[in-house]
C-alpha cells in the first residue's frame, strides 16, 4: 500500500469519479470558532465515497476476472459503488446486505443493478456462509469494502484532490476530520495527505458505541465493538479496523474523536441549513466533530469530510427537528 | 446590456463566487428519457445564485456610493445575496422583505449583518414608499433584484459556465432550463449561451398562477400575475418580466414551460433523494420541467438550473413525503 497506488487509482478514476468541490459557510465557522472547509462526497456518484473505491478496484482487475462478475458484503453505501462500478464495467455485481440496511441502500443496489442476497445481521456467521457459497458457485471476486489495497487507494483519490484544494484556499496545516468505519477512506485520505500535503494530519472520526478505531489507537492494537447494529450511523459500523487499514492510521492519524448520536444527526440539520447538502447520520459525524468538539482540534482551520448522503427521508426529516 | 459586461463580471466575480459543479444521476435520466445535467446554484454562496449579480452590482458601484451603502427588496434570496456582498465589500445594507418570506431567509439576512425592515405583501404599494423614504433619508443605492444591468451581468456568469461545462462533456444542443421569476437569471443566461455555447437555447420555467413569463411570450407583450402571493415557489413570484429582461428573452429564448406545485414539491424530493442536494419549491420547478414535462423539450441532452435552496425545514419535509 504506497502513495504511487492512490496516484494510479486516481488517473484510473479521472473522468468517472467526480471531483467534489471544497465548501464553506460563514455560519459554520462562527460555530466552531474555526474555518471549517467541507470536501462533499455525498455528491459523488451514487451519493458516497465509496464509488471511488469500487471503480479503482474494478479496473484494476483483469478482464477475465471482472466478467465472471464480483461480490460485495455491504450494508449499503459500498454496495451500491460496487453495484455502479460493475455496471459501467460491464460486468455483473452480487452484493450481500443486511435486511436492516436502509430501504433506500436496498433499493439503488437493485436499480443499479446489482443481485441483492439479505441476511440477518444479528447473526454474522451466516453472511459469509452465504456469500461464499456464491462466489465458488459462479466465480465471483470479493471486493471488500476497506481492508483491500486497491479499495484503499481509490478512497485515497479524496485526499489527493484535499491537498490540492486545500493549496488553493492558502491552508497548510489543519486537522482532516475522516468519518470513520473500518478504515478505507481514512487511511487513503492519510497516505495521499501524507505525500502532498504534510501539514494536514487525518482524525478518525466515529459515533458512540462505535468506537473502535479511536479505542484501537488508544490501545495500540485492534479492538473490537459490542454491538455490530442498533445505529443511525449505519454506514461507518464495522466491528473494528482493518488489518491493512490501522497500521497506516496508527502511524498518520491523530487521536480518533468520538461524538454522540445526538450530534451526527444535528450536524445533518446544519448540512441541510447552511451547505444545501444532504449528509447521512454517518457521513455527518465529521462535522458534528468539528462544531462541537472543537477543543479536541487545532489550528484556525479544520478539513471536513461529509461521506455519503444516503439517508431515508424519515431519518432525515427526523434530524431536521433537531434542535 | 451585452456578453462583455458579463465576462467583466465574471472576472470580477472570480474567487468570490462558487463555481458551482454540473452534476447527474442516470436515475434522473431514466425518469426524463434523456440525460439530464444539474447545475446546483443551491451550492452557491447565500445558497442561490442570487450573490452573483448582488456581488456584481455592488463590485461595479464606485466607492463613495458604496460607503453610503445599498438597499433592496426581496423575499429572501436577493436579499441574502445582497447581504453578504454588501458585507464583504464592508458596505452597510438595508433590505425590505415580506413579512410572510420564509423564516429561515428572513433570519439569515440578518446573520449576515443586514438591516431587515418588513413589509405587508398585500399592500405592495407600501413596499416602494418604505424602501424610498429610507434610502433617501440615508442616501442609500437600489440594488434591484432583476431589472439591473449588472445584476443580469453577474447572474450571466452562470451562463459562461454553463456553456464550458457543456463543452467539457461534448454537448452542443440543449434546452438549458432556468428557473424564472423576473427574468435576470434566464436573461443573463441567455446571453451567455448565445455567445459561448449557440447550440444551447435557454427556456424559463415557472409555477402555476406565475407564469407572466410564459404568458408574456406567447403574446408578445409583458403580461401579469394576477396573484403577487400564496406559493410555496416564493423565490420566484415576481408580477412581471422587467423592462430589460423581457426584450432580451423575447429574442433569445424558447417558450416557458409551466410546472404545478406539486411538480416542484416532488422535484425537492428527487433532488433530495438522487443528488443529495438541498432544492427549494421555486429552485426545482426547472427539474420538475425536466423530468415530468419531457414532451416541451428537445434533443438527446437537458440543462437543468437548481437556482436555491433556502427552504424551511417543515416545507422540506413535507415535500419528501410527497410520492
Amino acid at each position: 500500500m504506497n502513495i504511487e497506488m492512490i496516484r494510479q487509482a486516481a488517473s484510473r478514476l479521472d473522468g468517472y469519479a467526480r471531483r467534489t468541490p471544497l465548501l464553506n459557510s460563514a455560519f459554520l465557522d462562527d460555530i466552531a470558532g474555526r474555518r471549517v472547509w467541507i470536501k462533499p462526497e455525498c455528491l459523488q456518484h451514487t451519493g458516497s465515497f465509496k464509488f471511488r473505491g469500487a471503480w479503482a478496484a474494478l479496473s484494476a482487475m483483469d478482464e477475465a476476472a471482472r466478467q465472471r462478475g464480483v461480490l460485495a458484503y455491504s450494508s449499503g453505501n459500498h454496495a451500491q459503488g460496487v453495484a455502479l462500478a460493475a455496471a459501467r464495467h460491464g460486468a455483473s455485481a452480487v452484493i450481500v446486505m443486511p435486511s436492516d440496511a436502509p430501504a433506500l441502500k436496498i433499493e439503488n443496489t437493485k436499480a443499479l443493478g446489482a443481485e441483492v442476497v439479505l441476511y440477518d445481521r444479528s447473526r454474522r456467521s451466516e453472511r459469509e456462509k452465504l456469500g461464499t457459497a456464491i462466489a465458488e458457485e459462479r466465480g465471483l471476486t470479493l471486493v471488500k469494502p476497506f481492508d483491500e489495497p486497491q479499495v484503499i487507494a481509490g478512497q485515497g483519490s479524496t485526499g489527493l484532490e484535499i491537498a490540492e484544494q486545500a493549496a488553493e484556499i492558502g491552508v497548510k496545516k489543519a486537522d482532516v476530520l475522516v468519518c470513520c468505519g473500518g478504515g478505507g477512506f481514512t487511511s487513503g485520505i492519510a497516505l495521499a495527505v501524507e505525500a502532498d500535503a504534510p501539514g494536514l494530519r487525518v482524525r478518525p472520526v466515529e459515533p458512540e458505541n462505535f468506537d473502535d478505531m479511536a479505542r484501537s489507537l488508544q490501545s495500540g492494537q485492534i479492538e473490537r465493538n459490542a454491538k455490530t447494529s442498533g445505529s443511525l450511523c449505519d454506514a461507518i459500523i464495522t466491528p473494528s479496523p482493518g488489518q491493512i487499514t490501522f497500521p497506516i492510521i496508527q502511524r498518520l492519524c491523530g487521536p480518533g474523536i468520538v461524538v454522540s448520536e445526538d450530534e451526527a444527526m444535528k450536524a445533518v440539520a446544519h448540512a441541510f441549513l447552511r451547505l444545501k447538502l444532504v449528509a447521512e447520520p454517518g457521513g455527518a459525524v465529521a462535522l458534528a466533530a468539528a462544531l462541537w468538539h472543537q477543543d479536541a482540534l487545532e489550528g484556525d482551520d479544520v478539513i471536513v469530510t461529509i461521506s455519503g448522503g444516503n439517508v431515508d427521508s424519515d431519518v432525515f426529516a427526523r434530524a431536521l427537528e433537531s434542535p
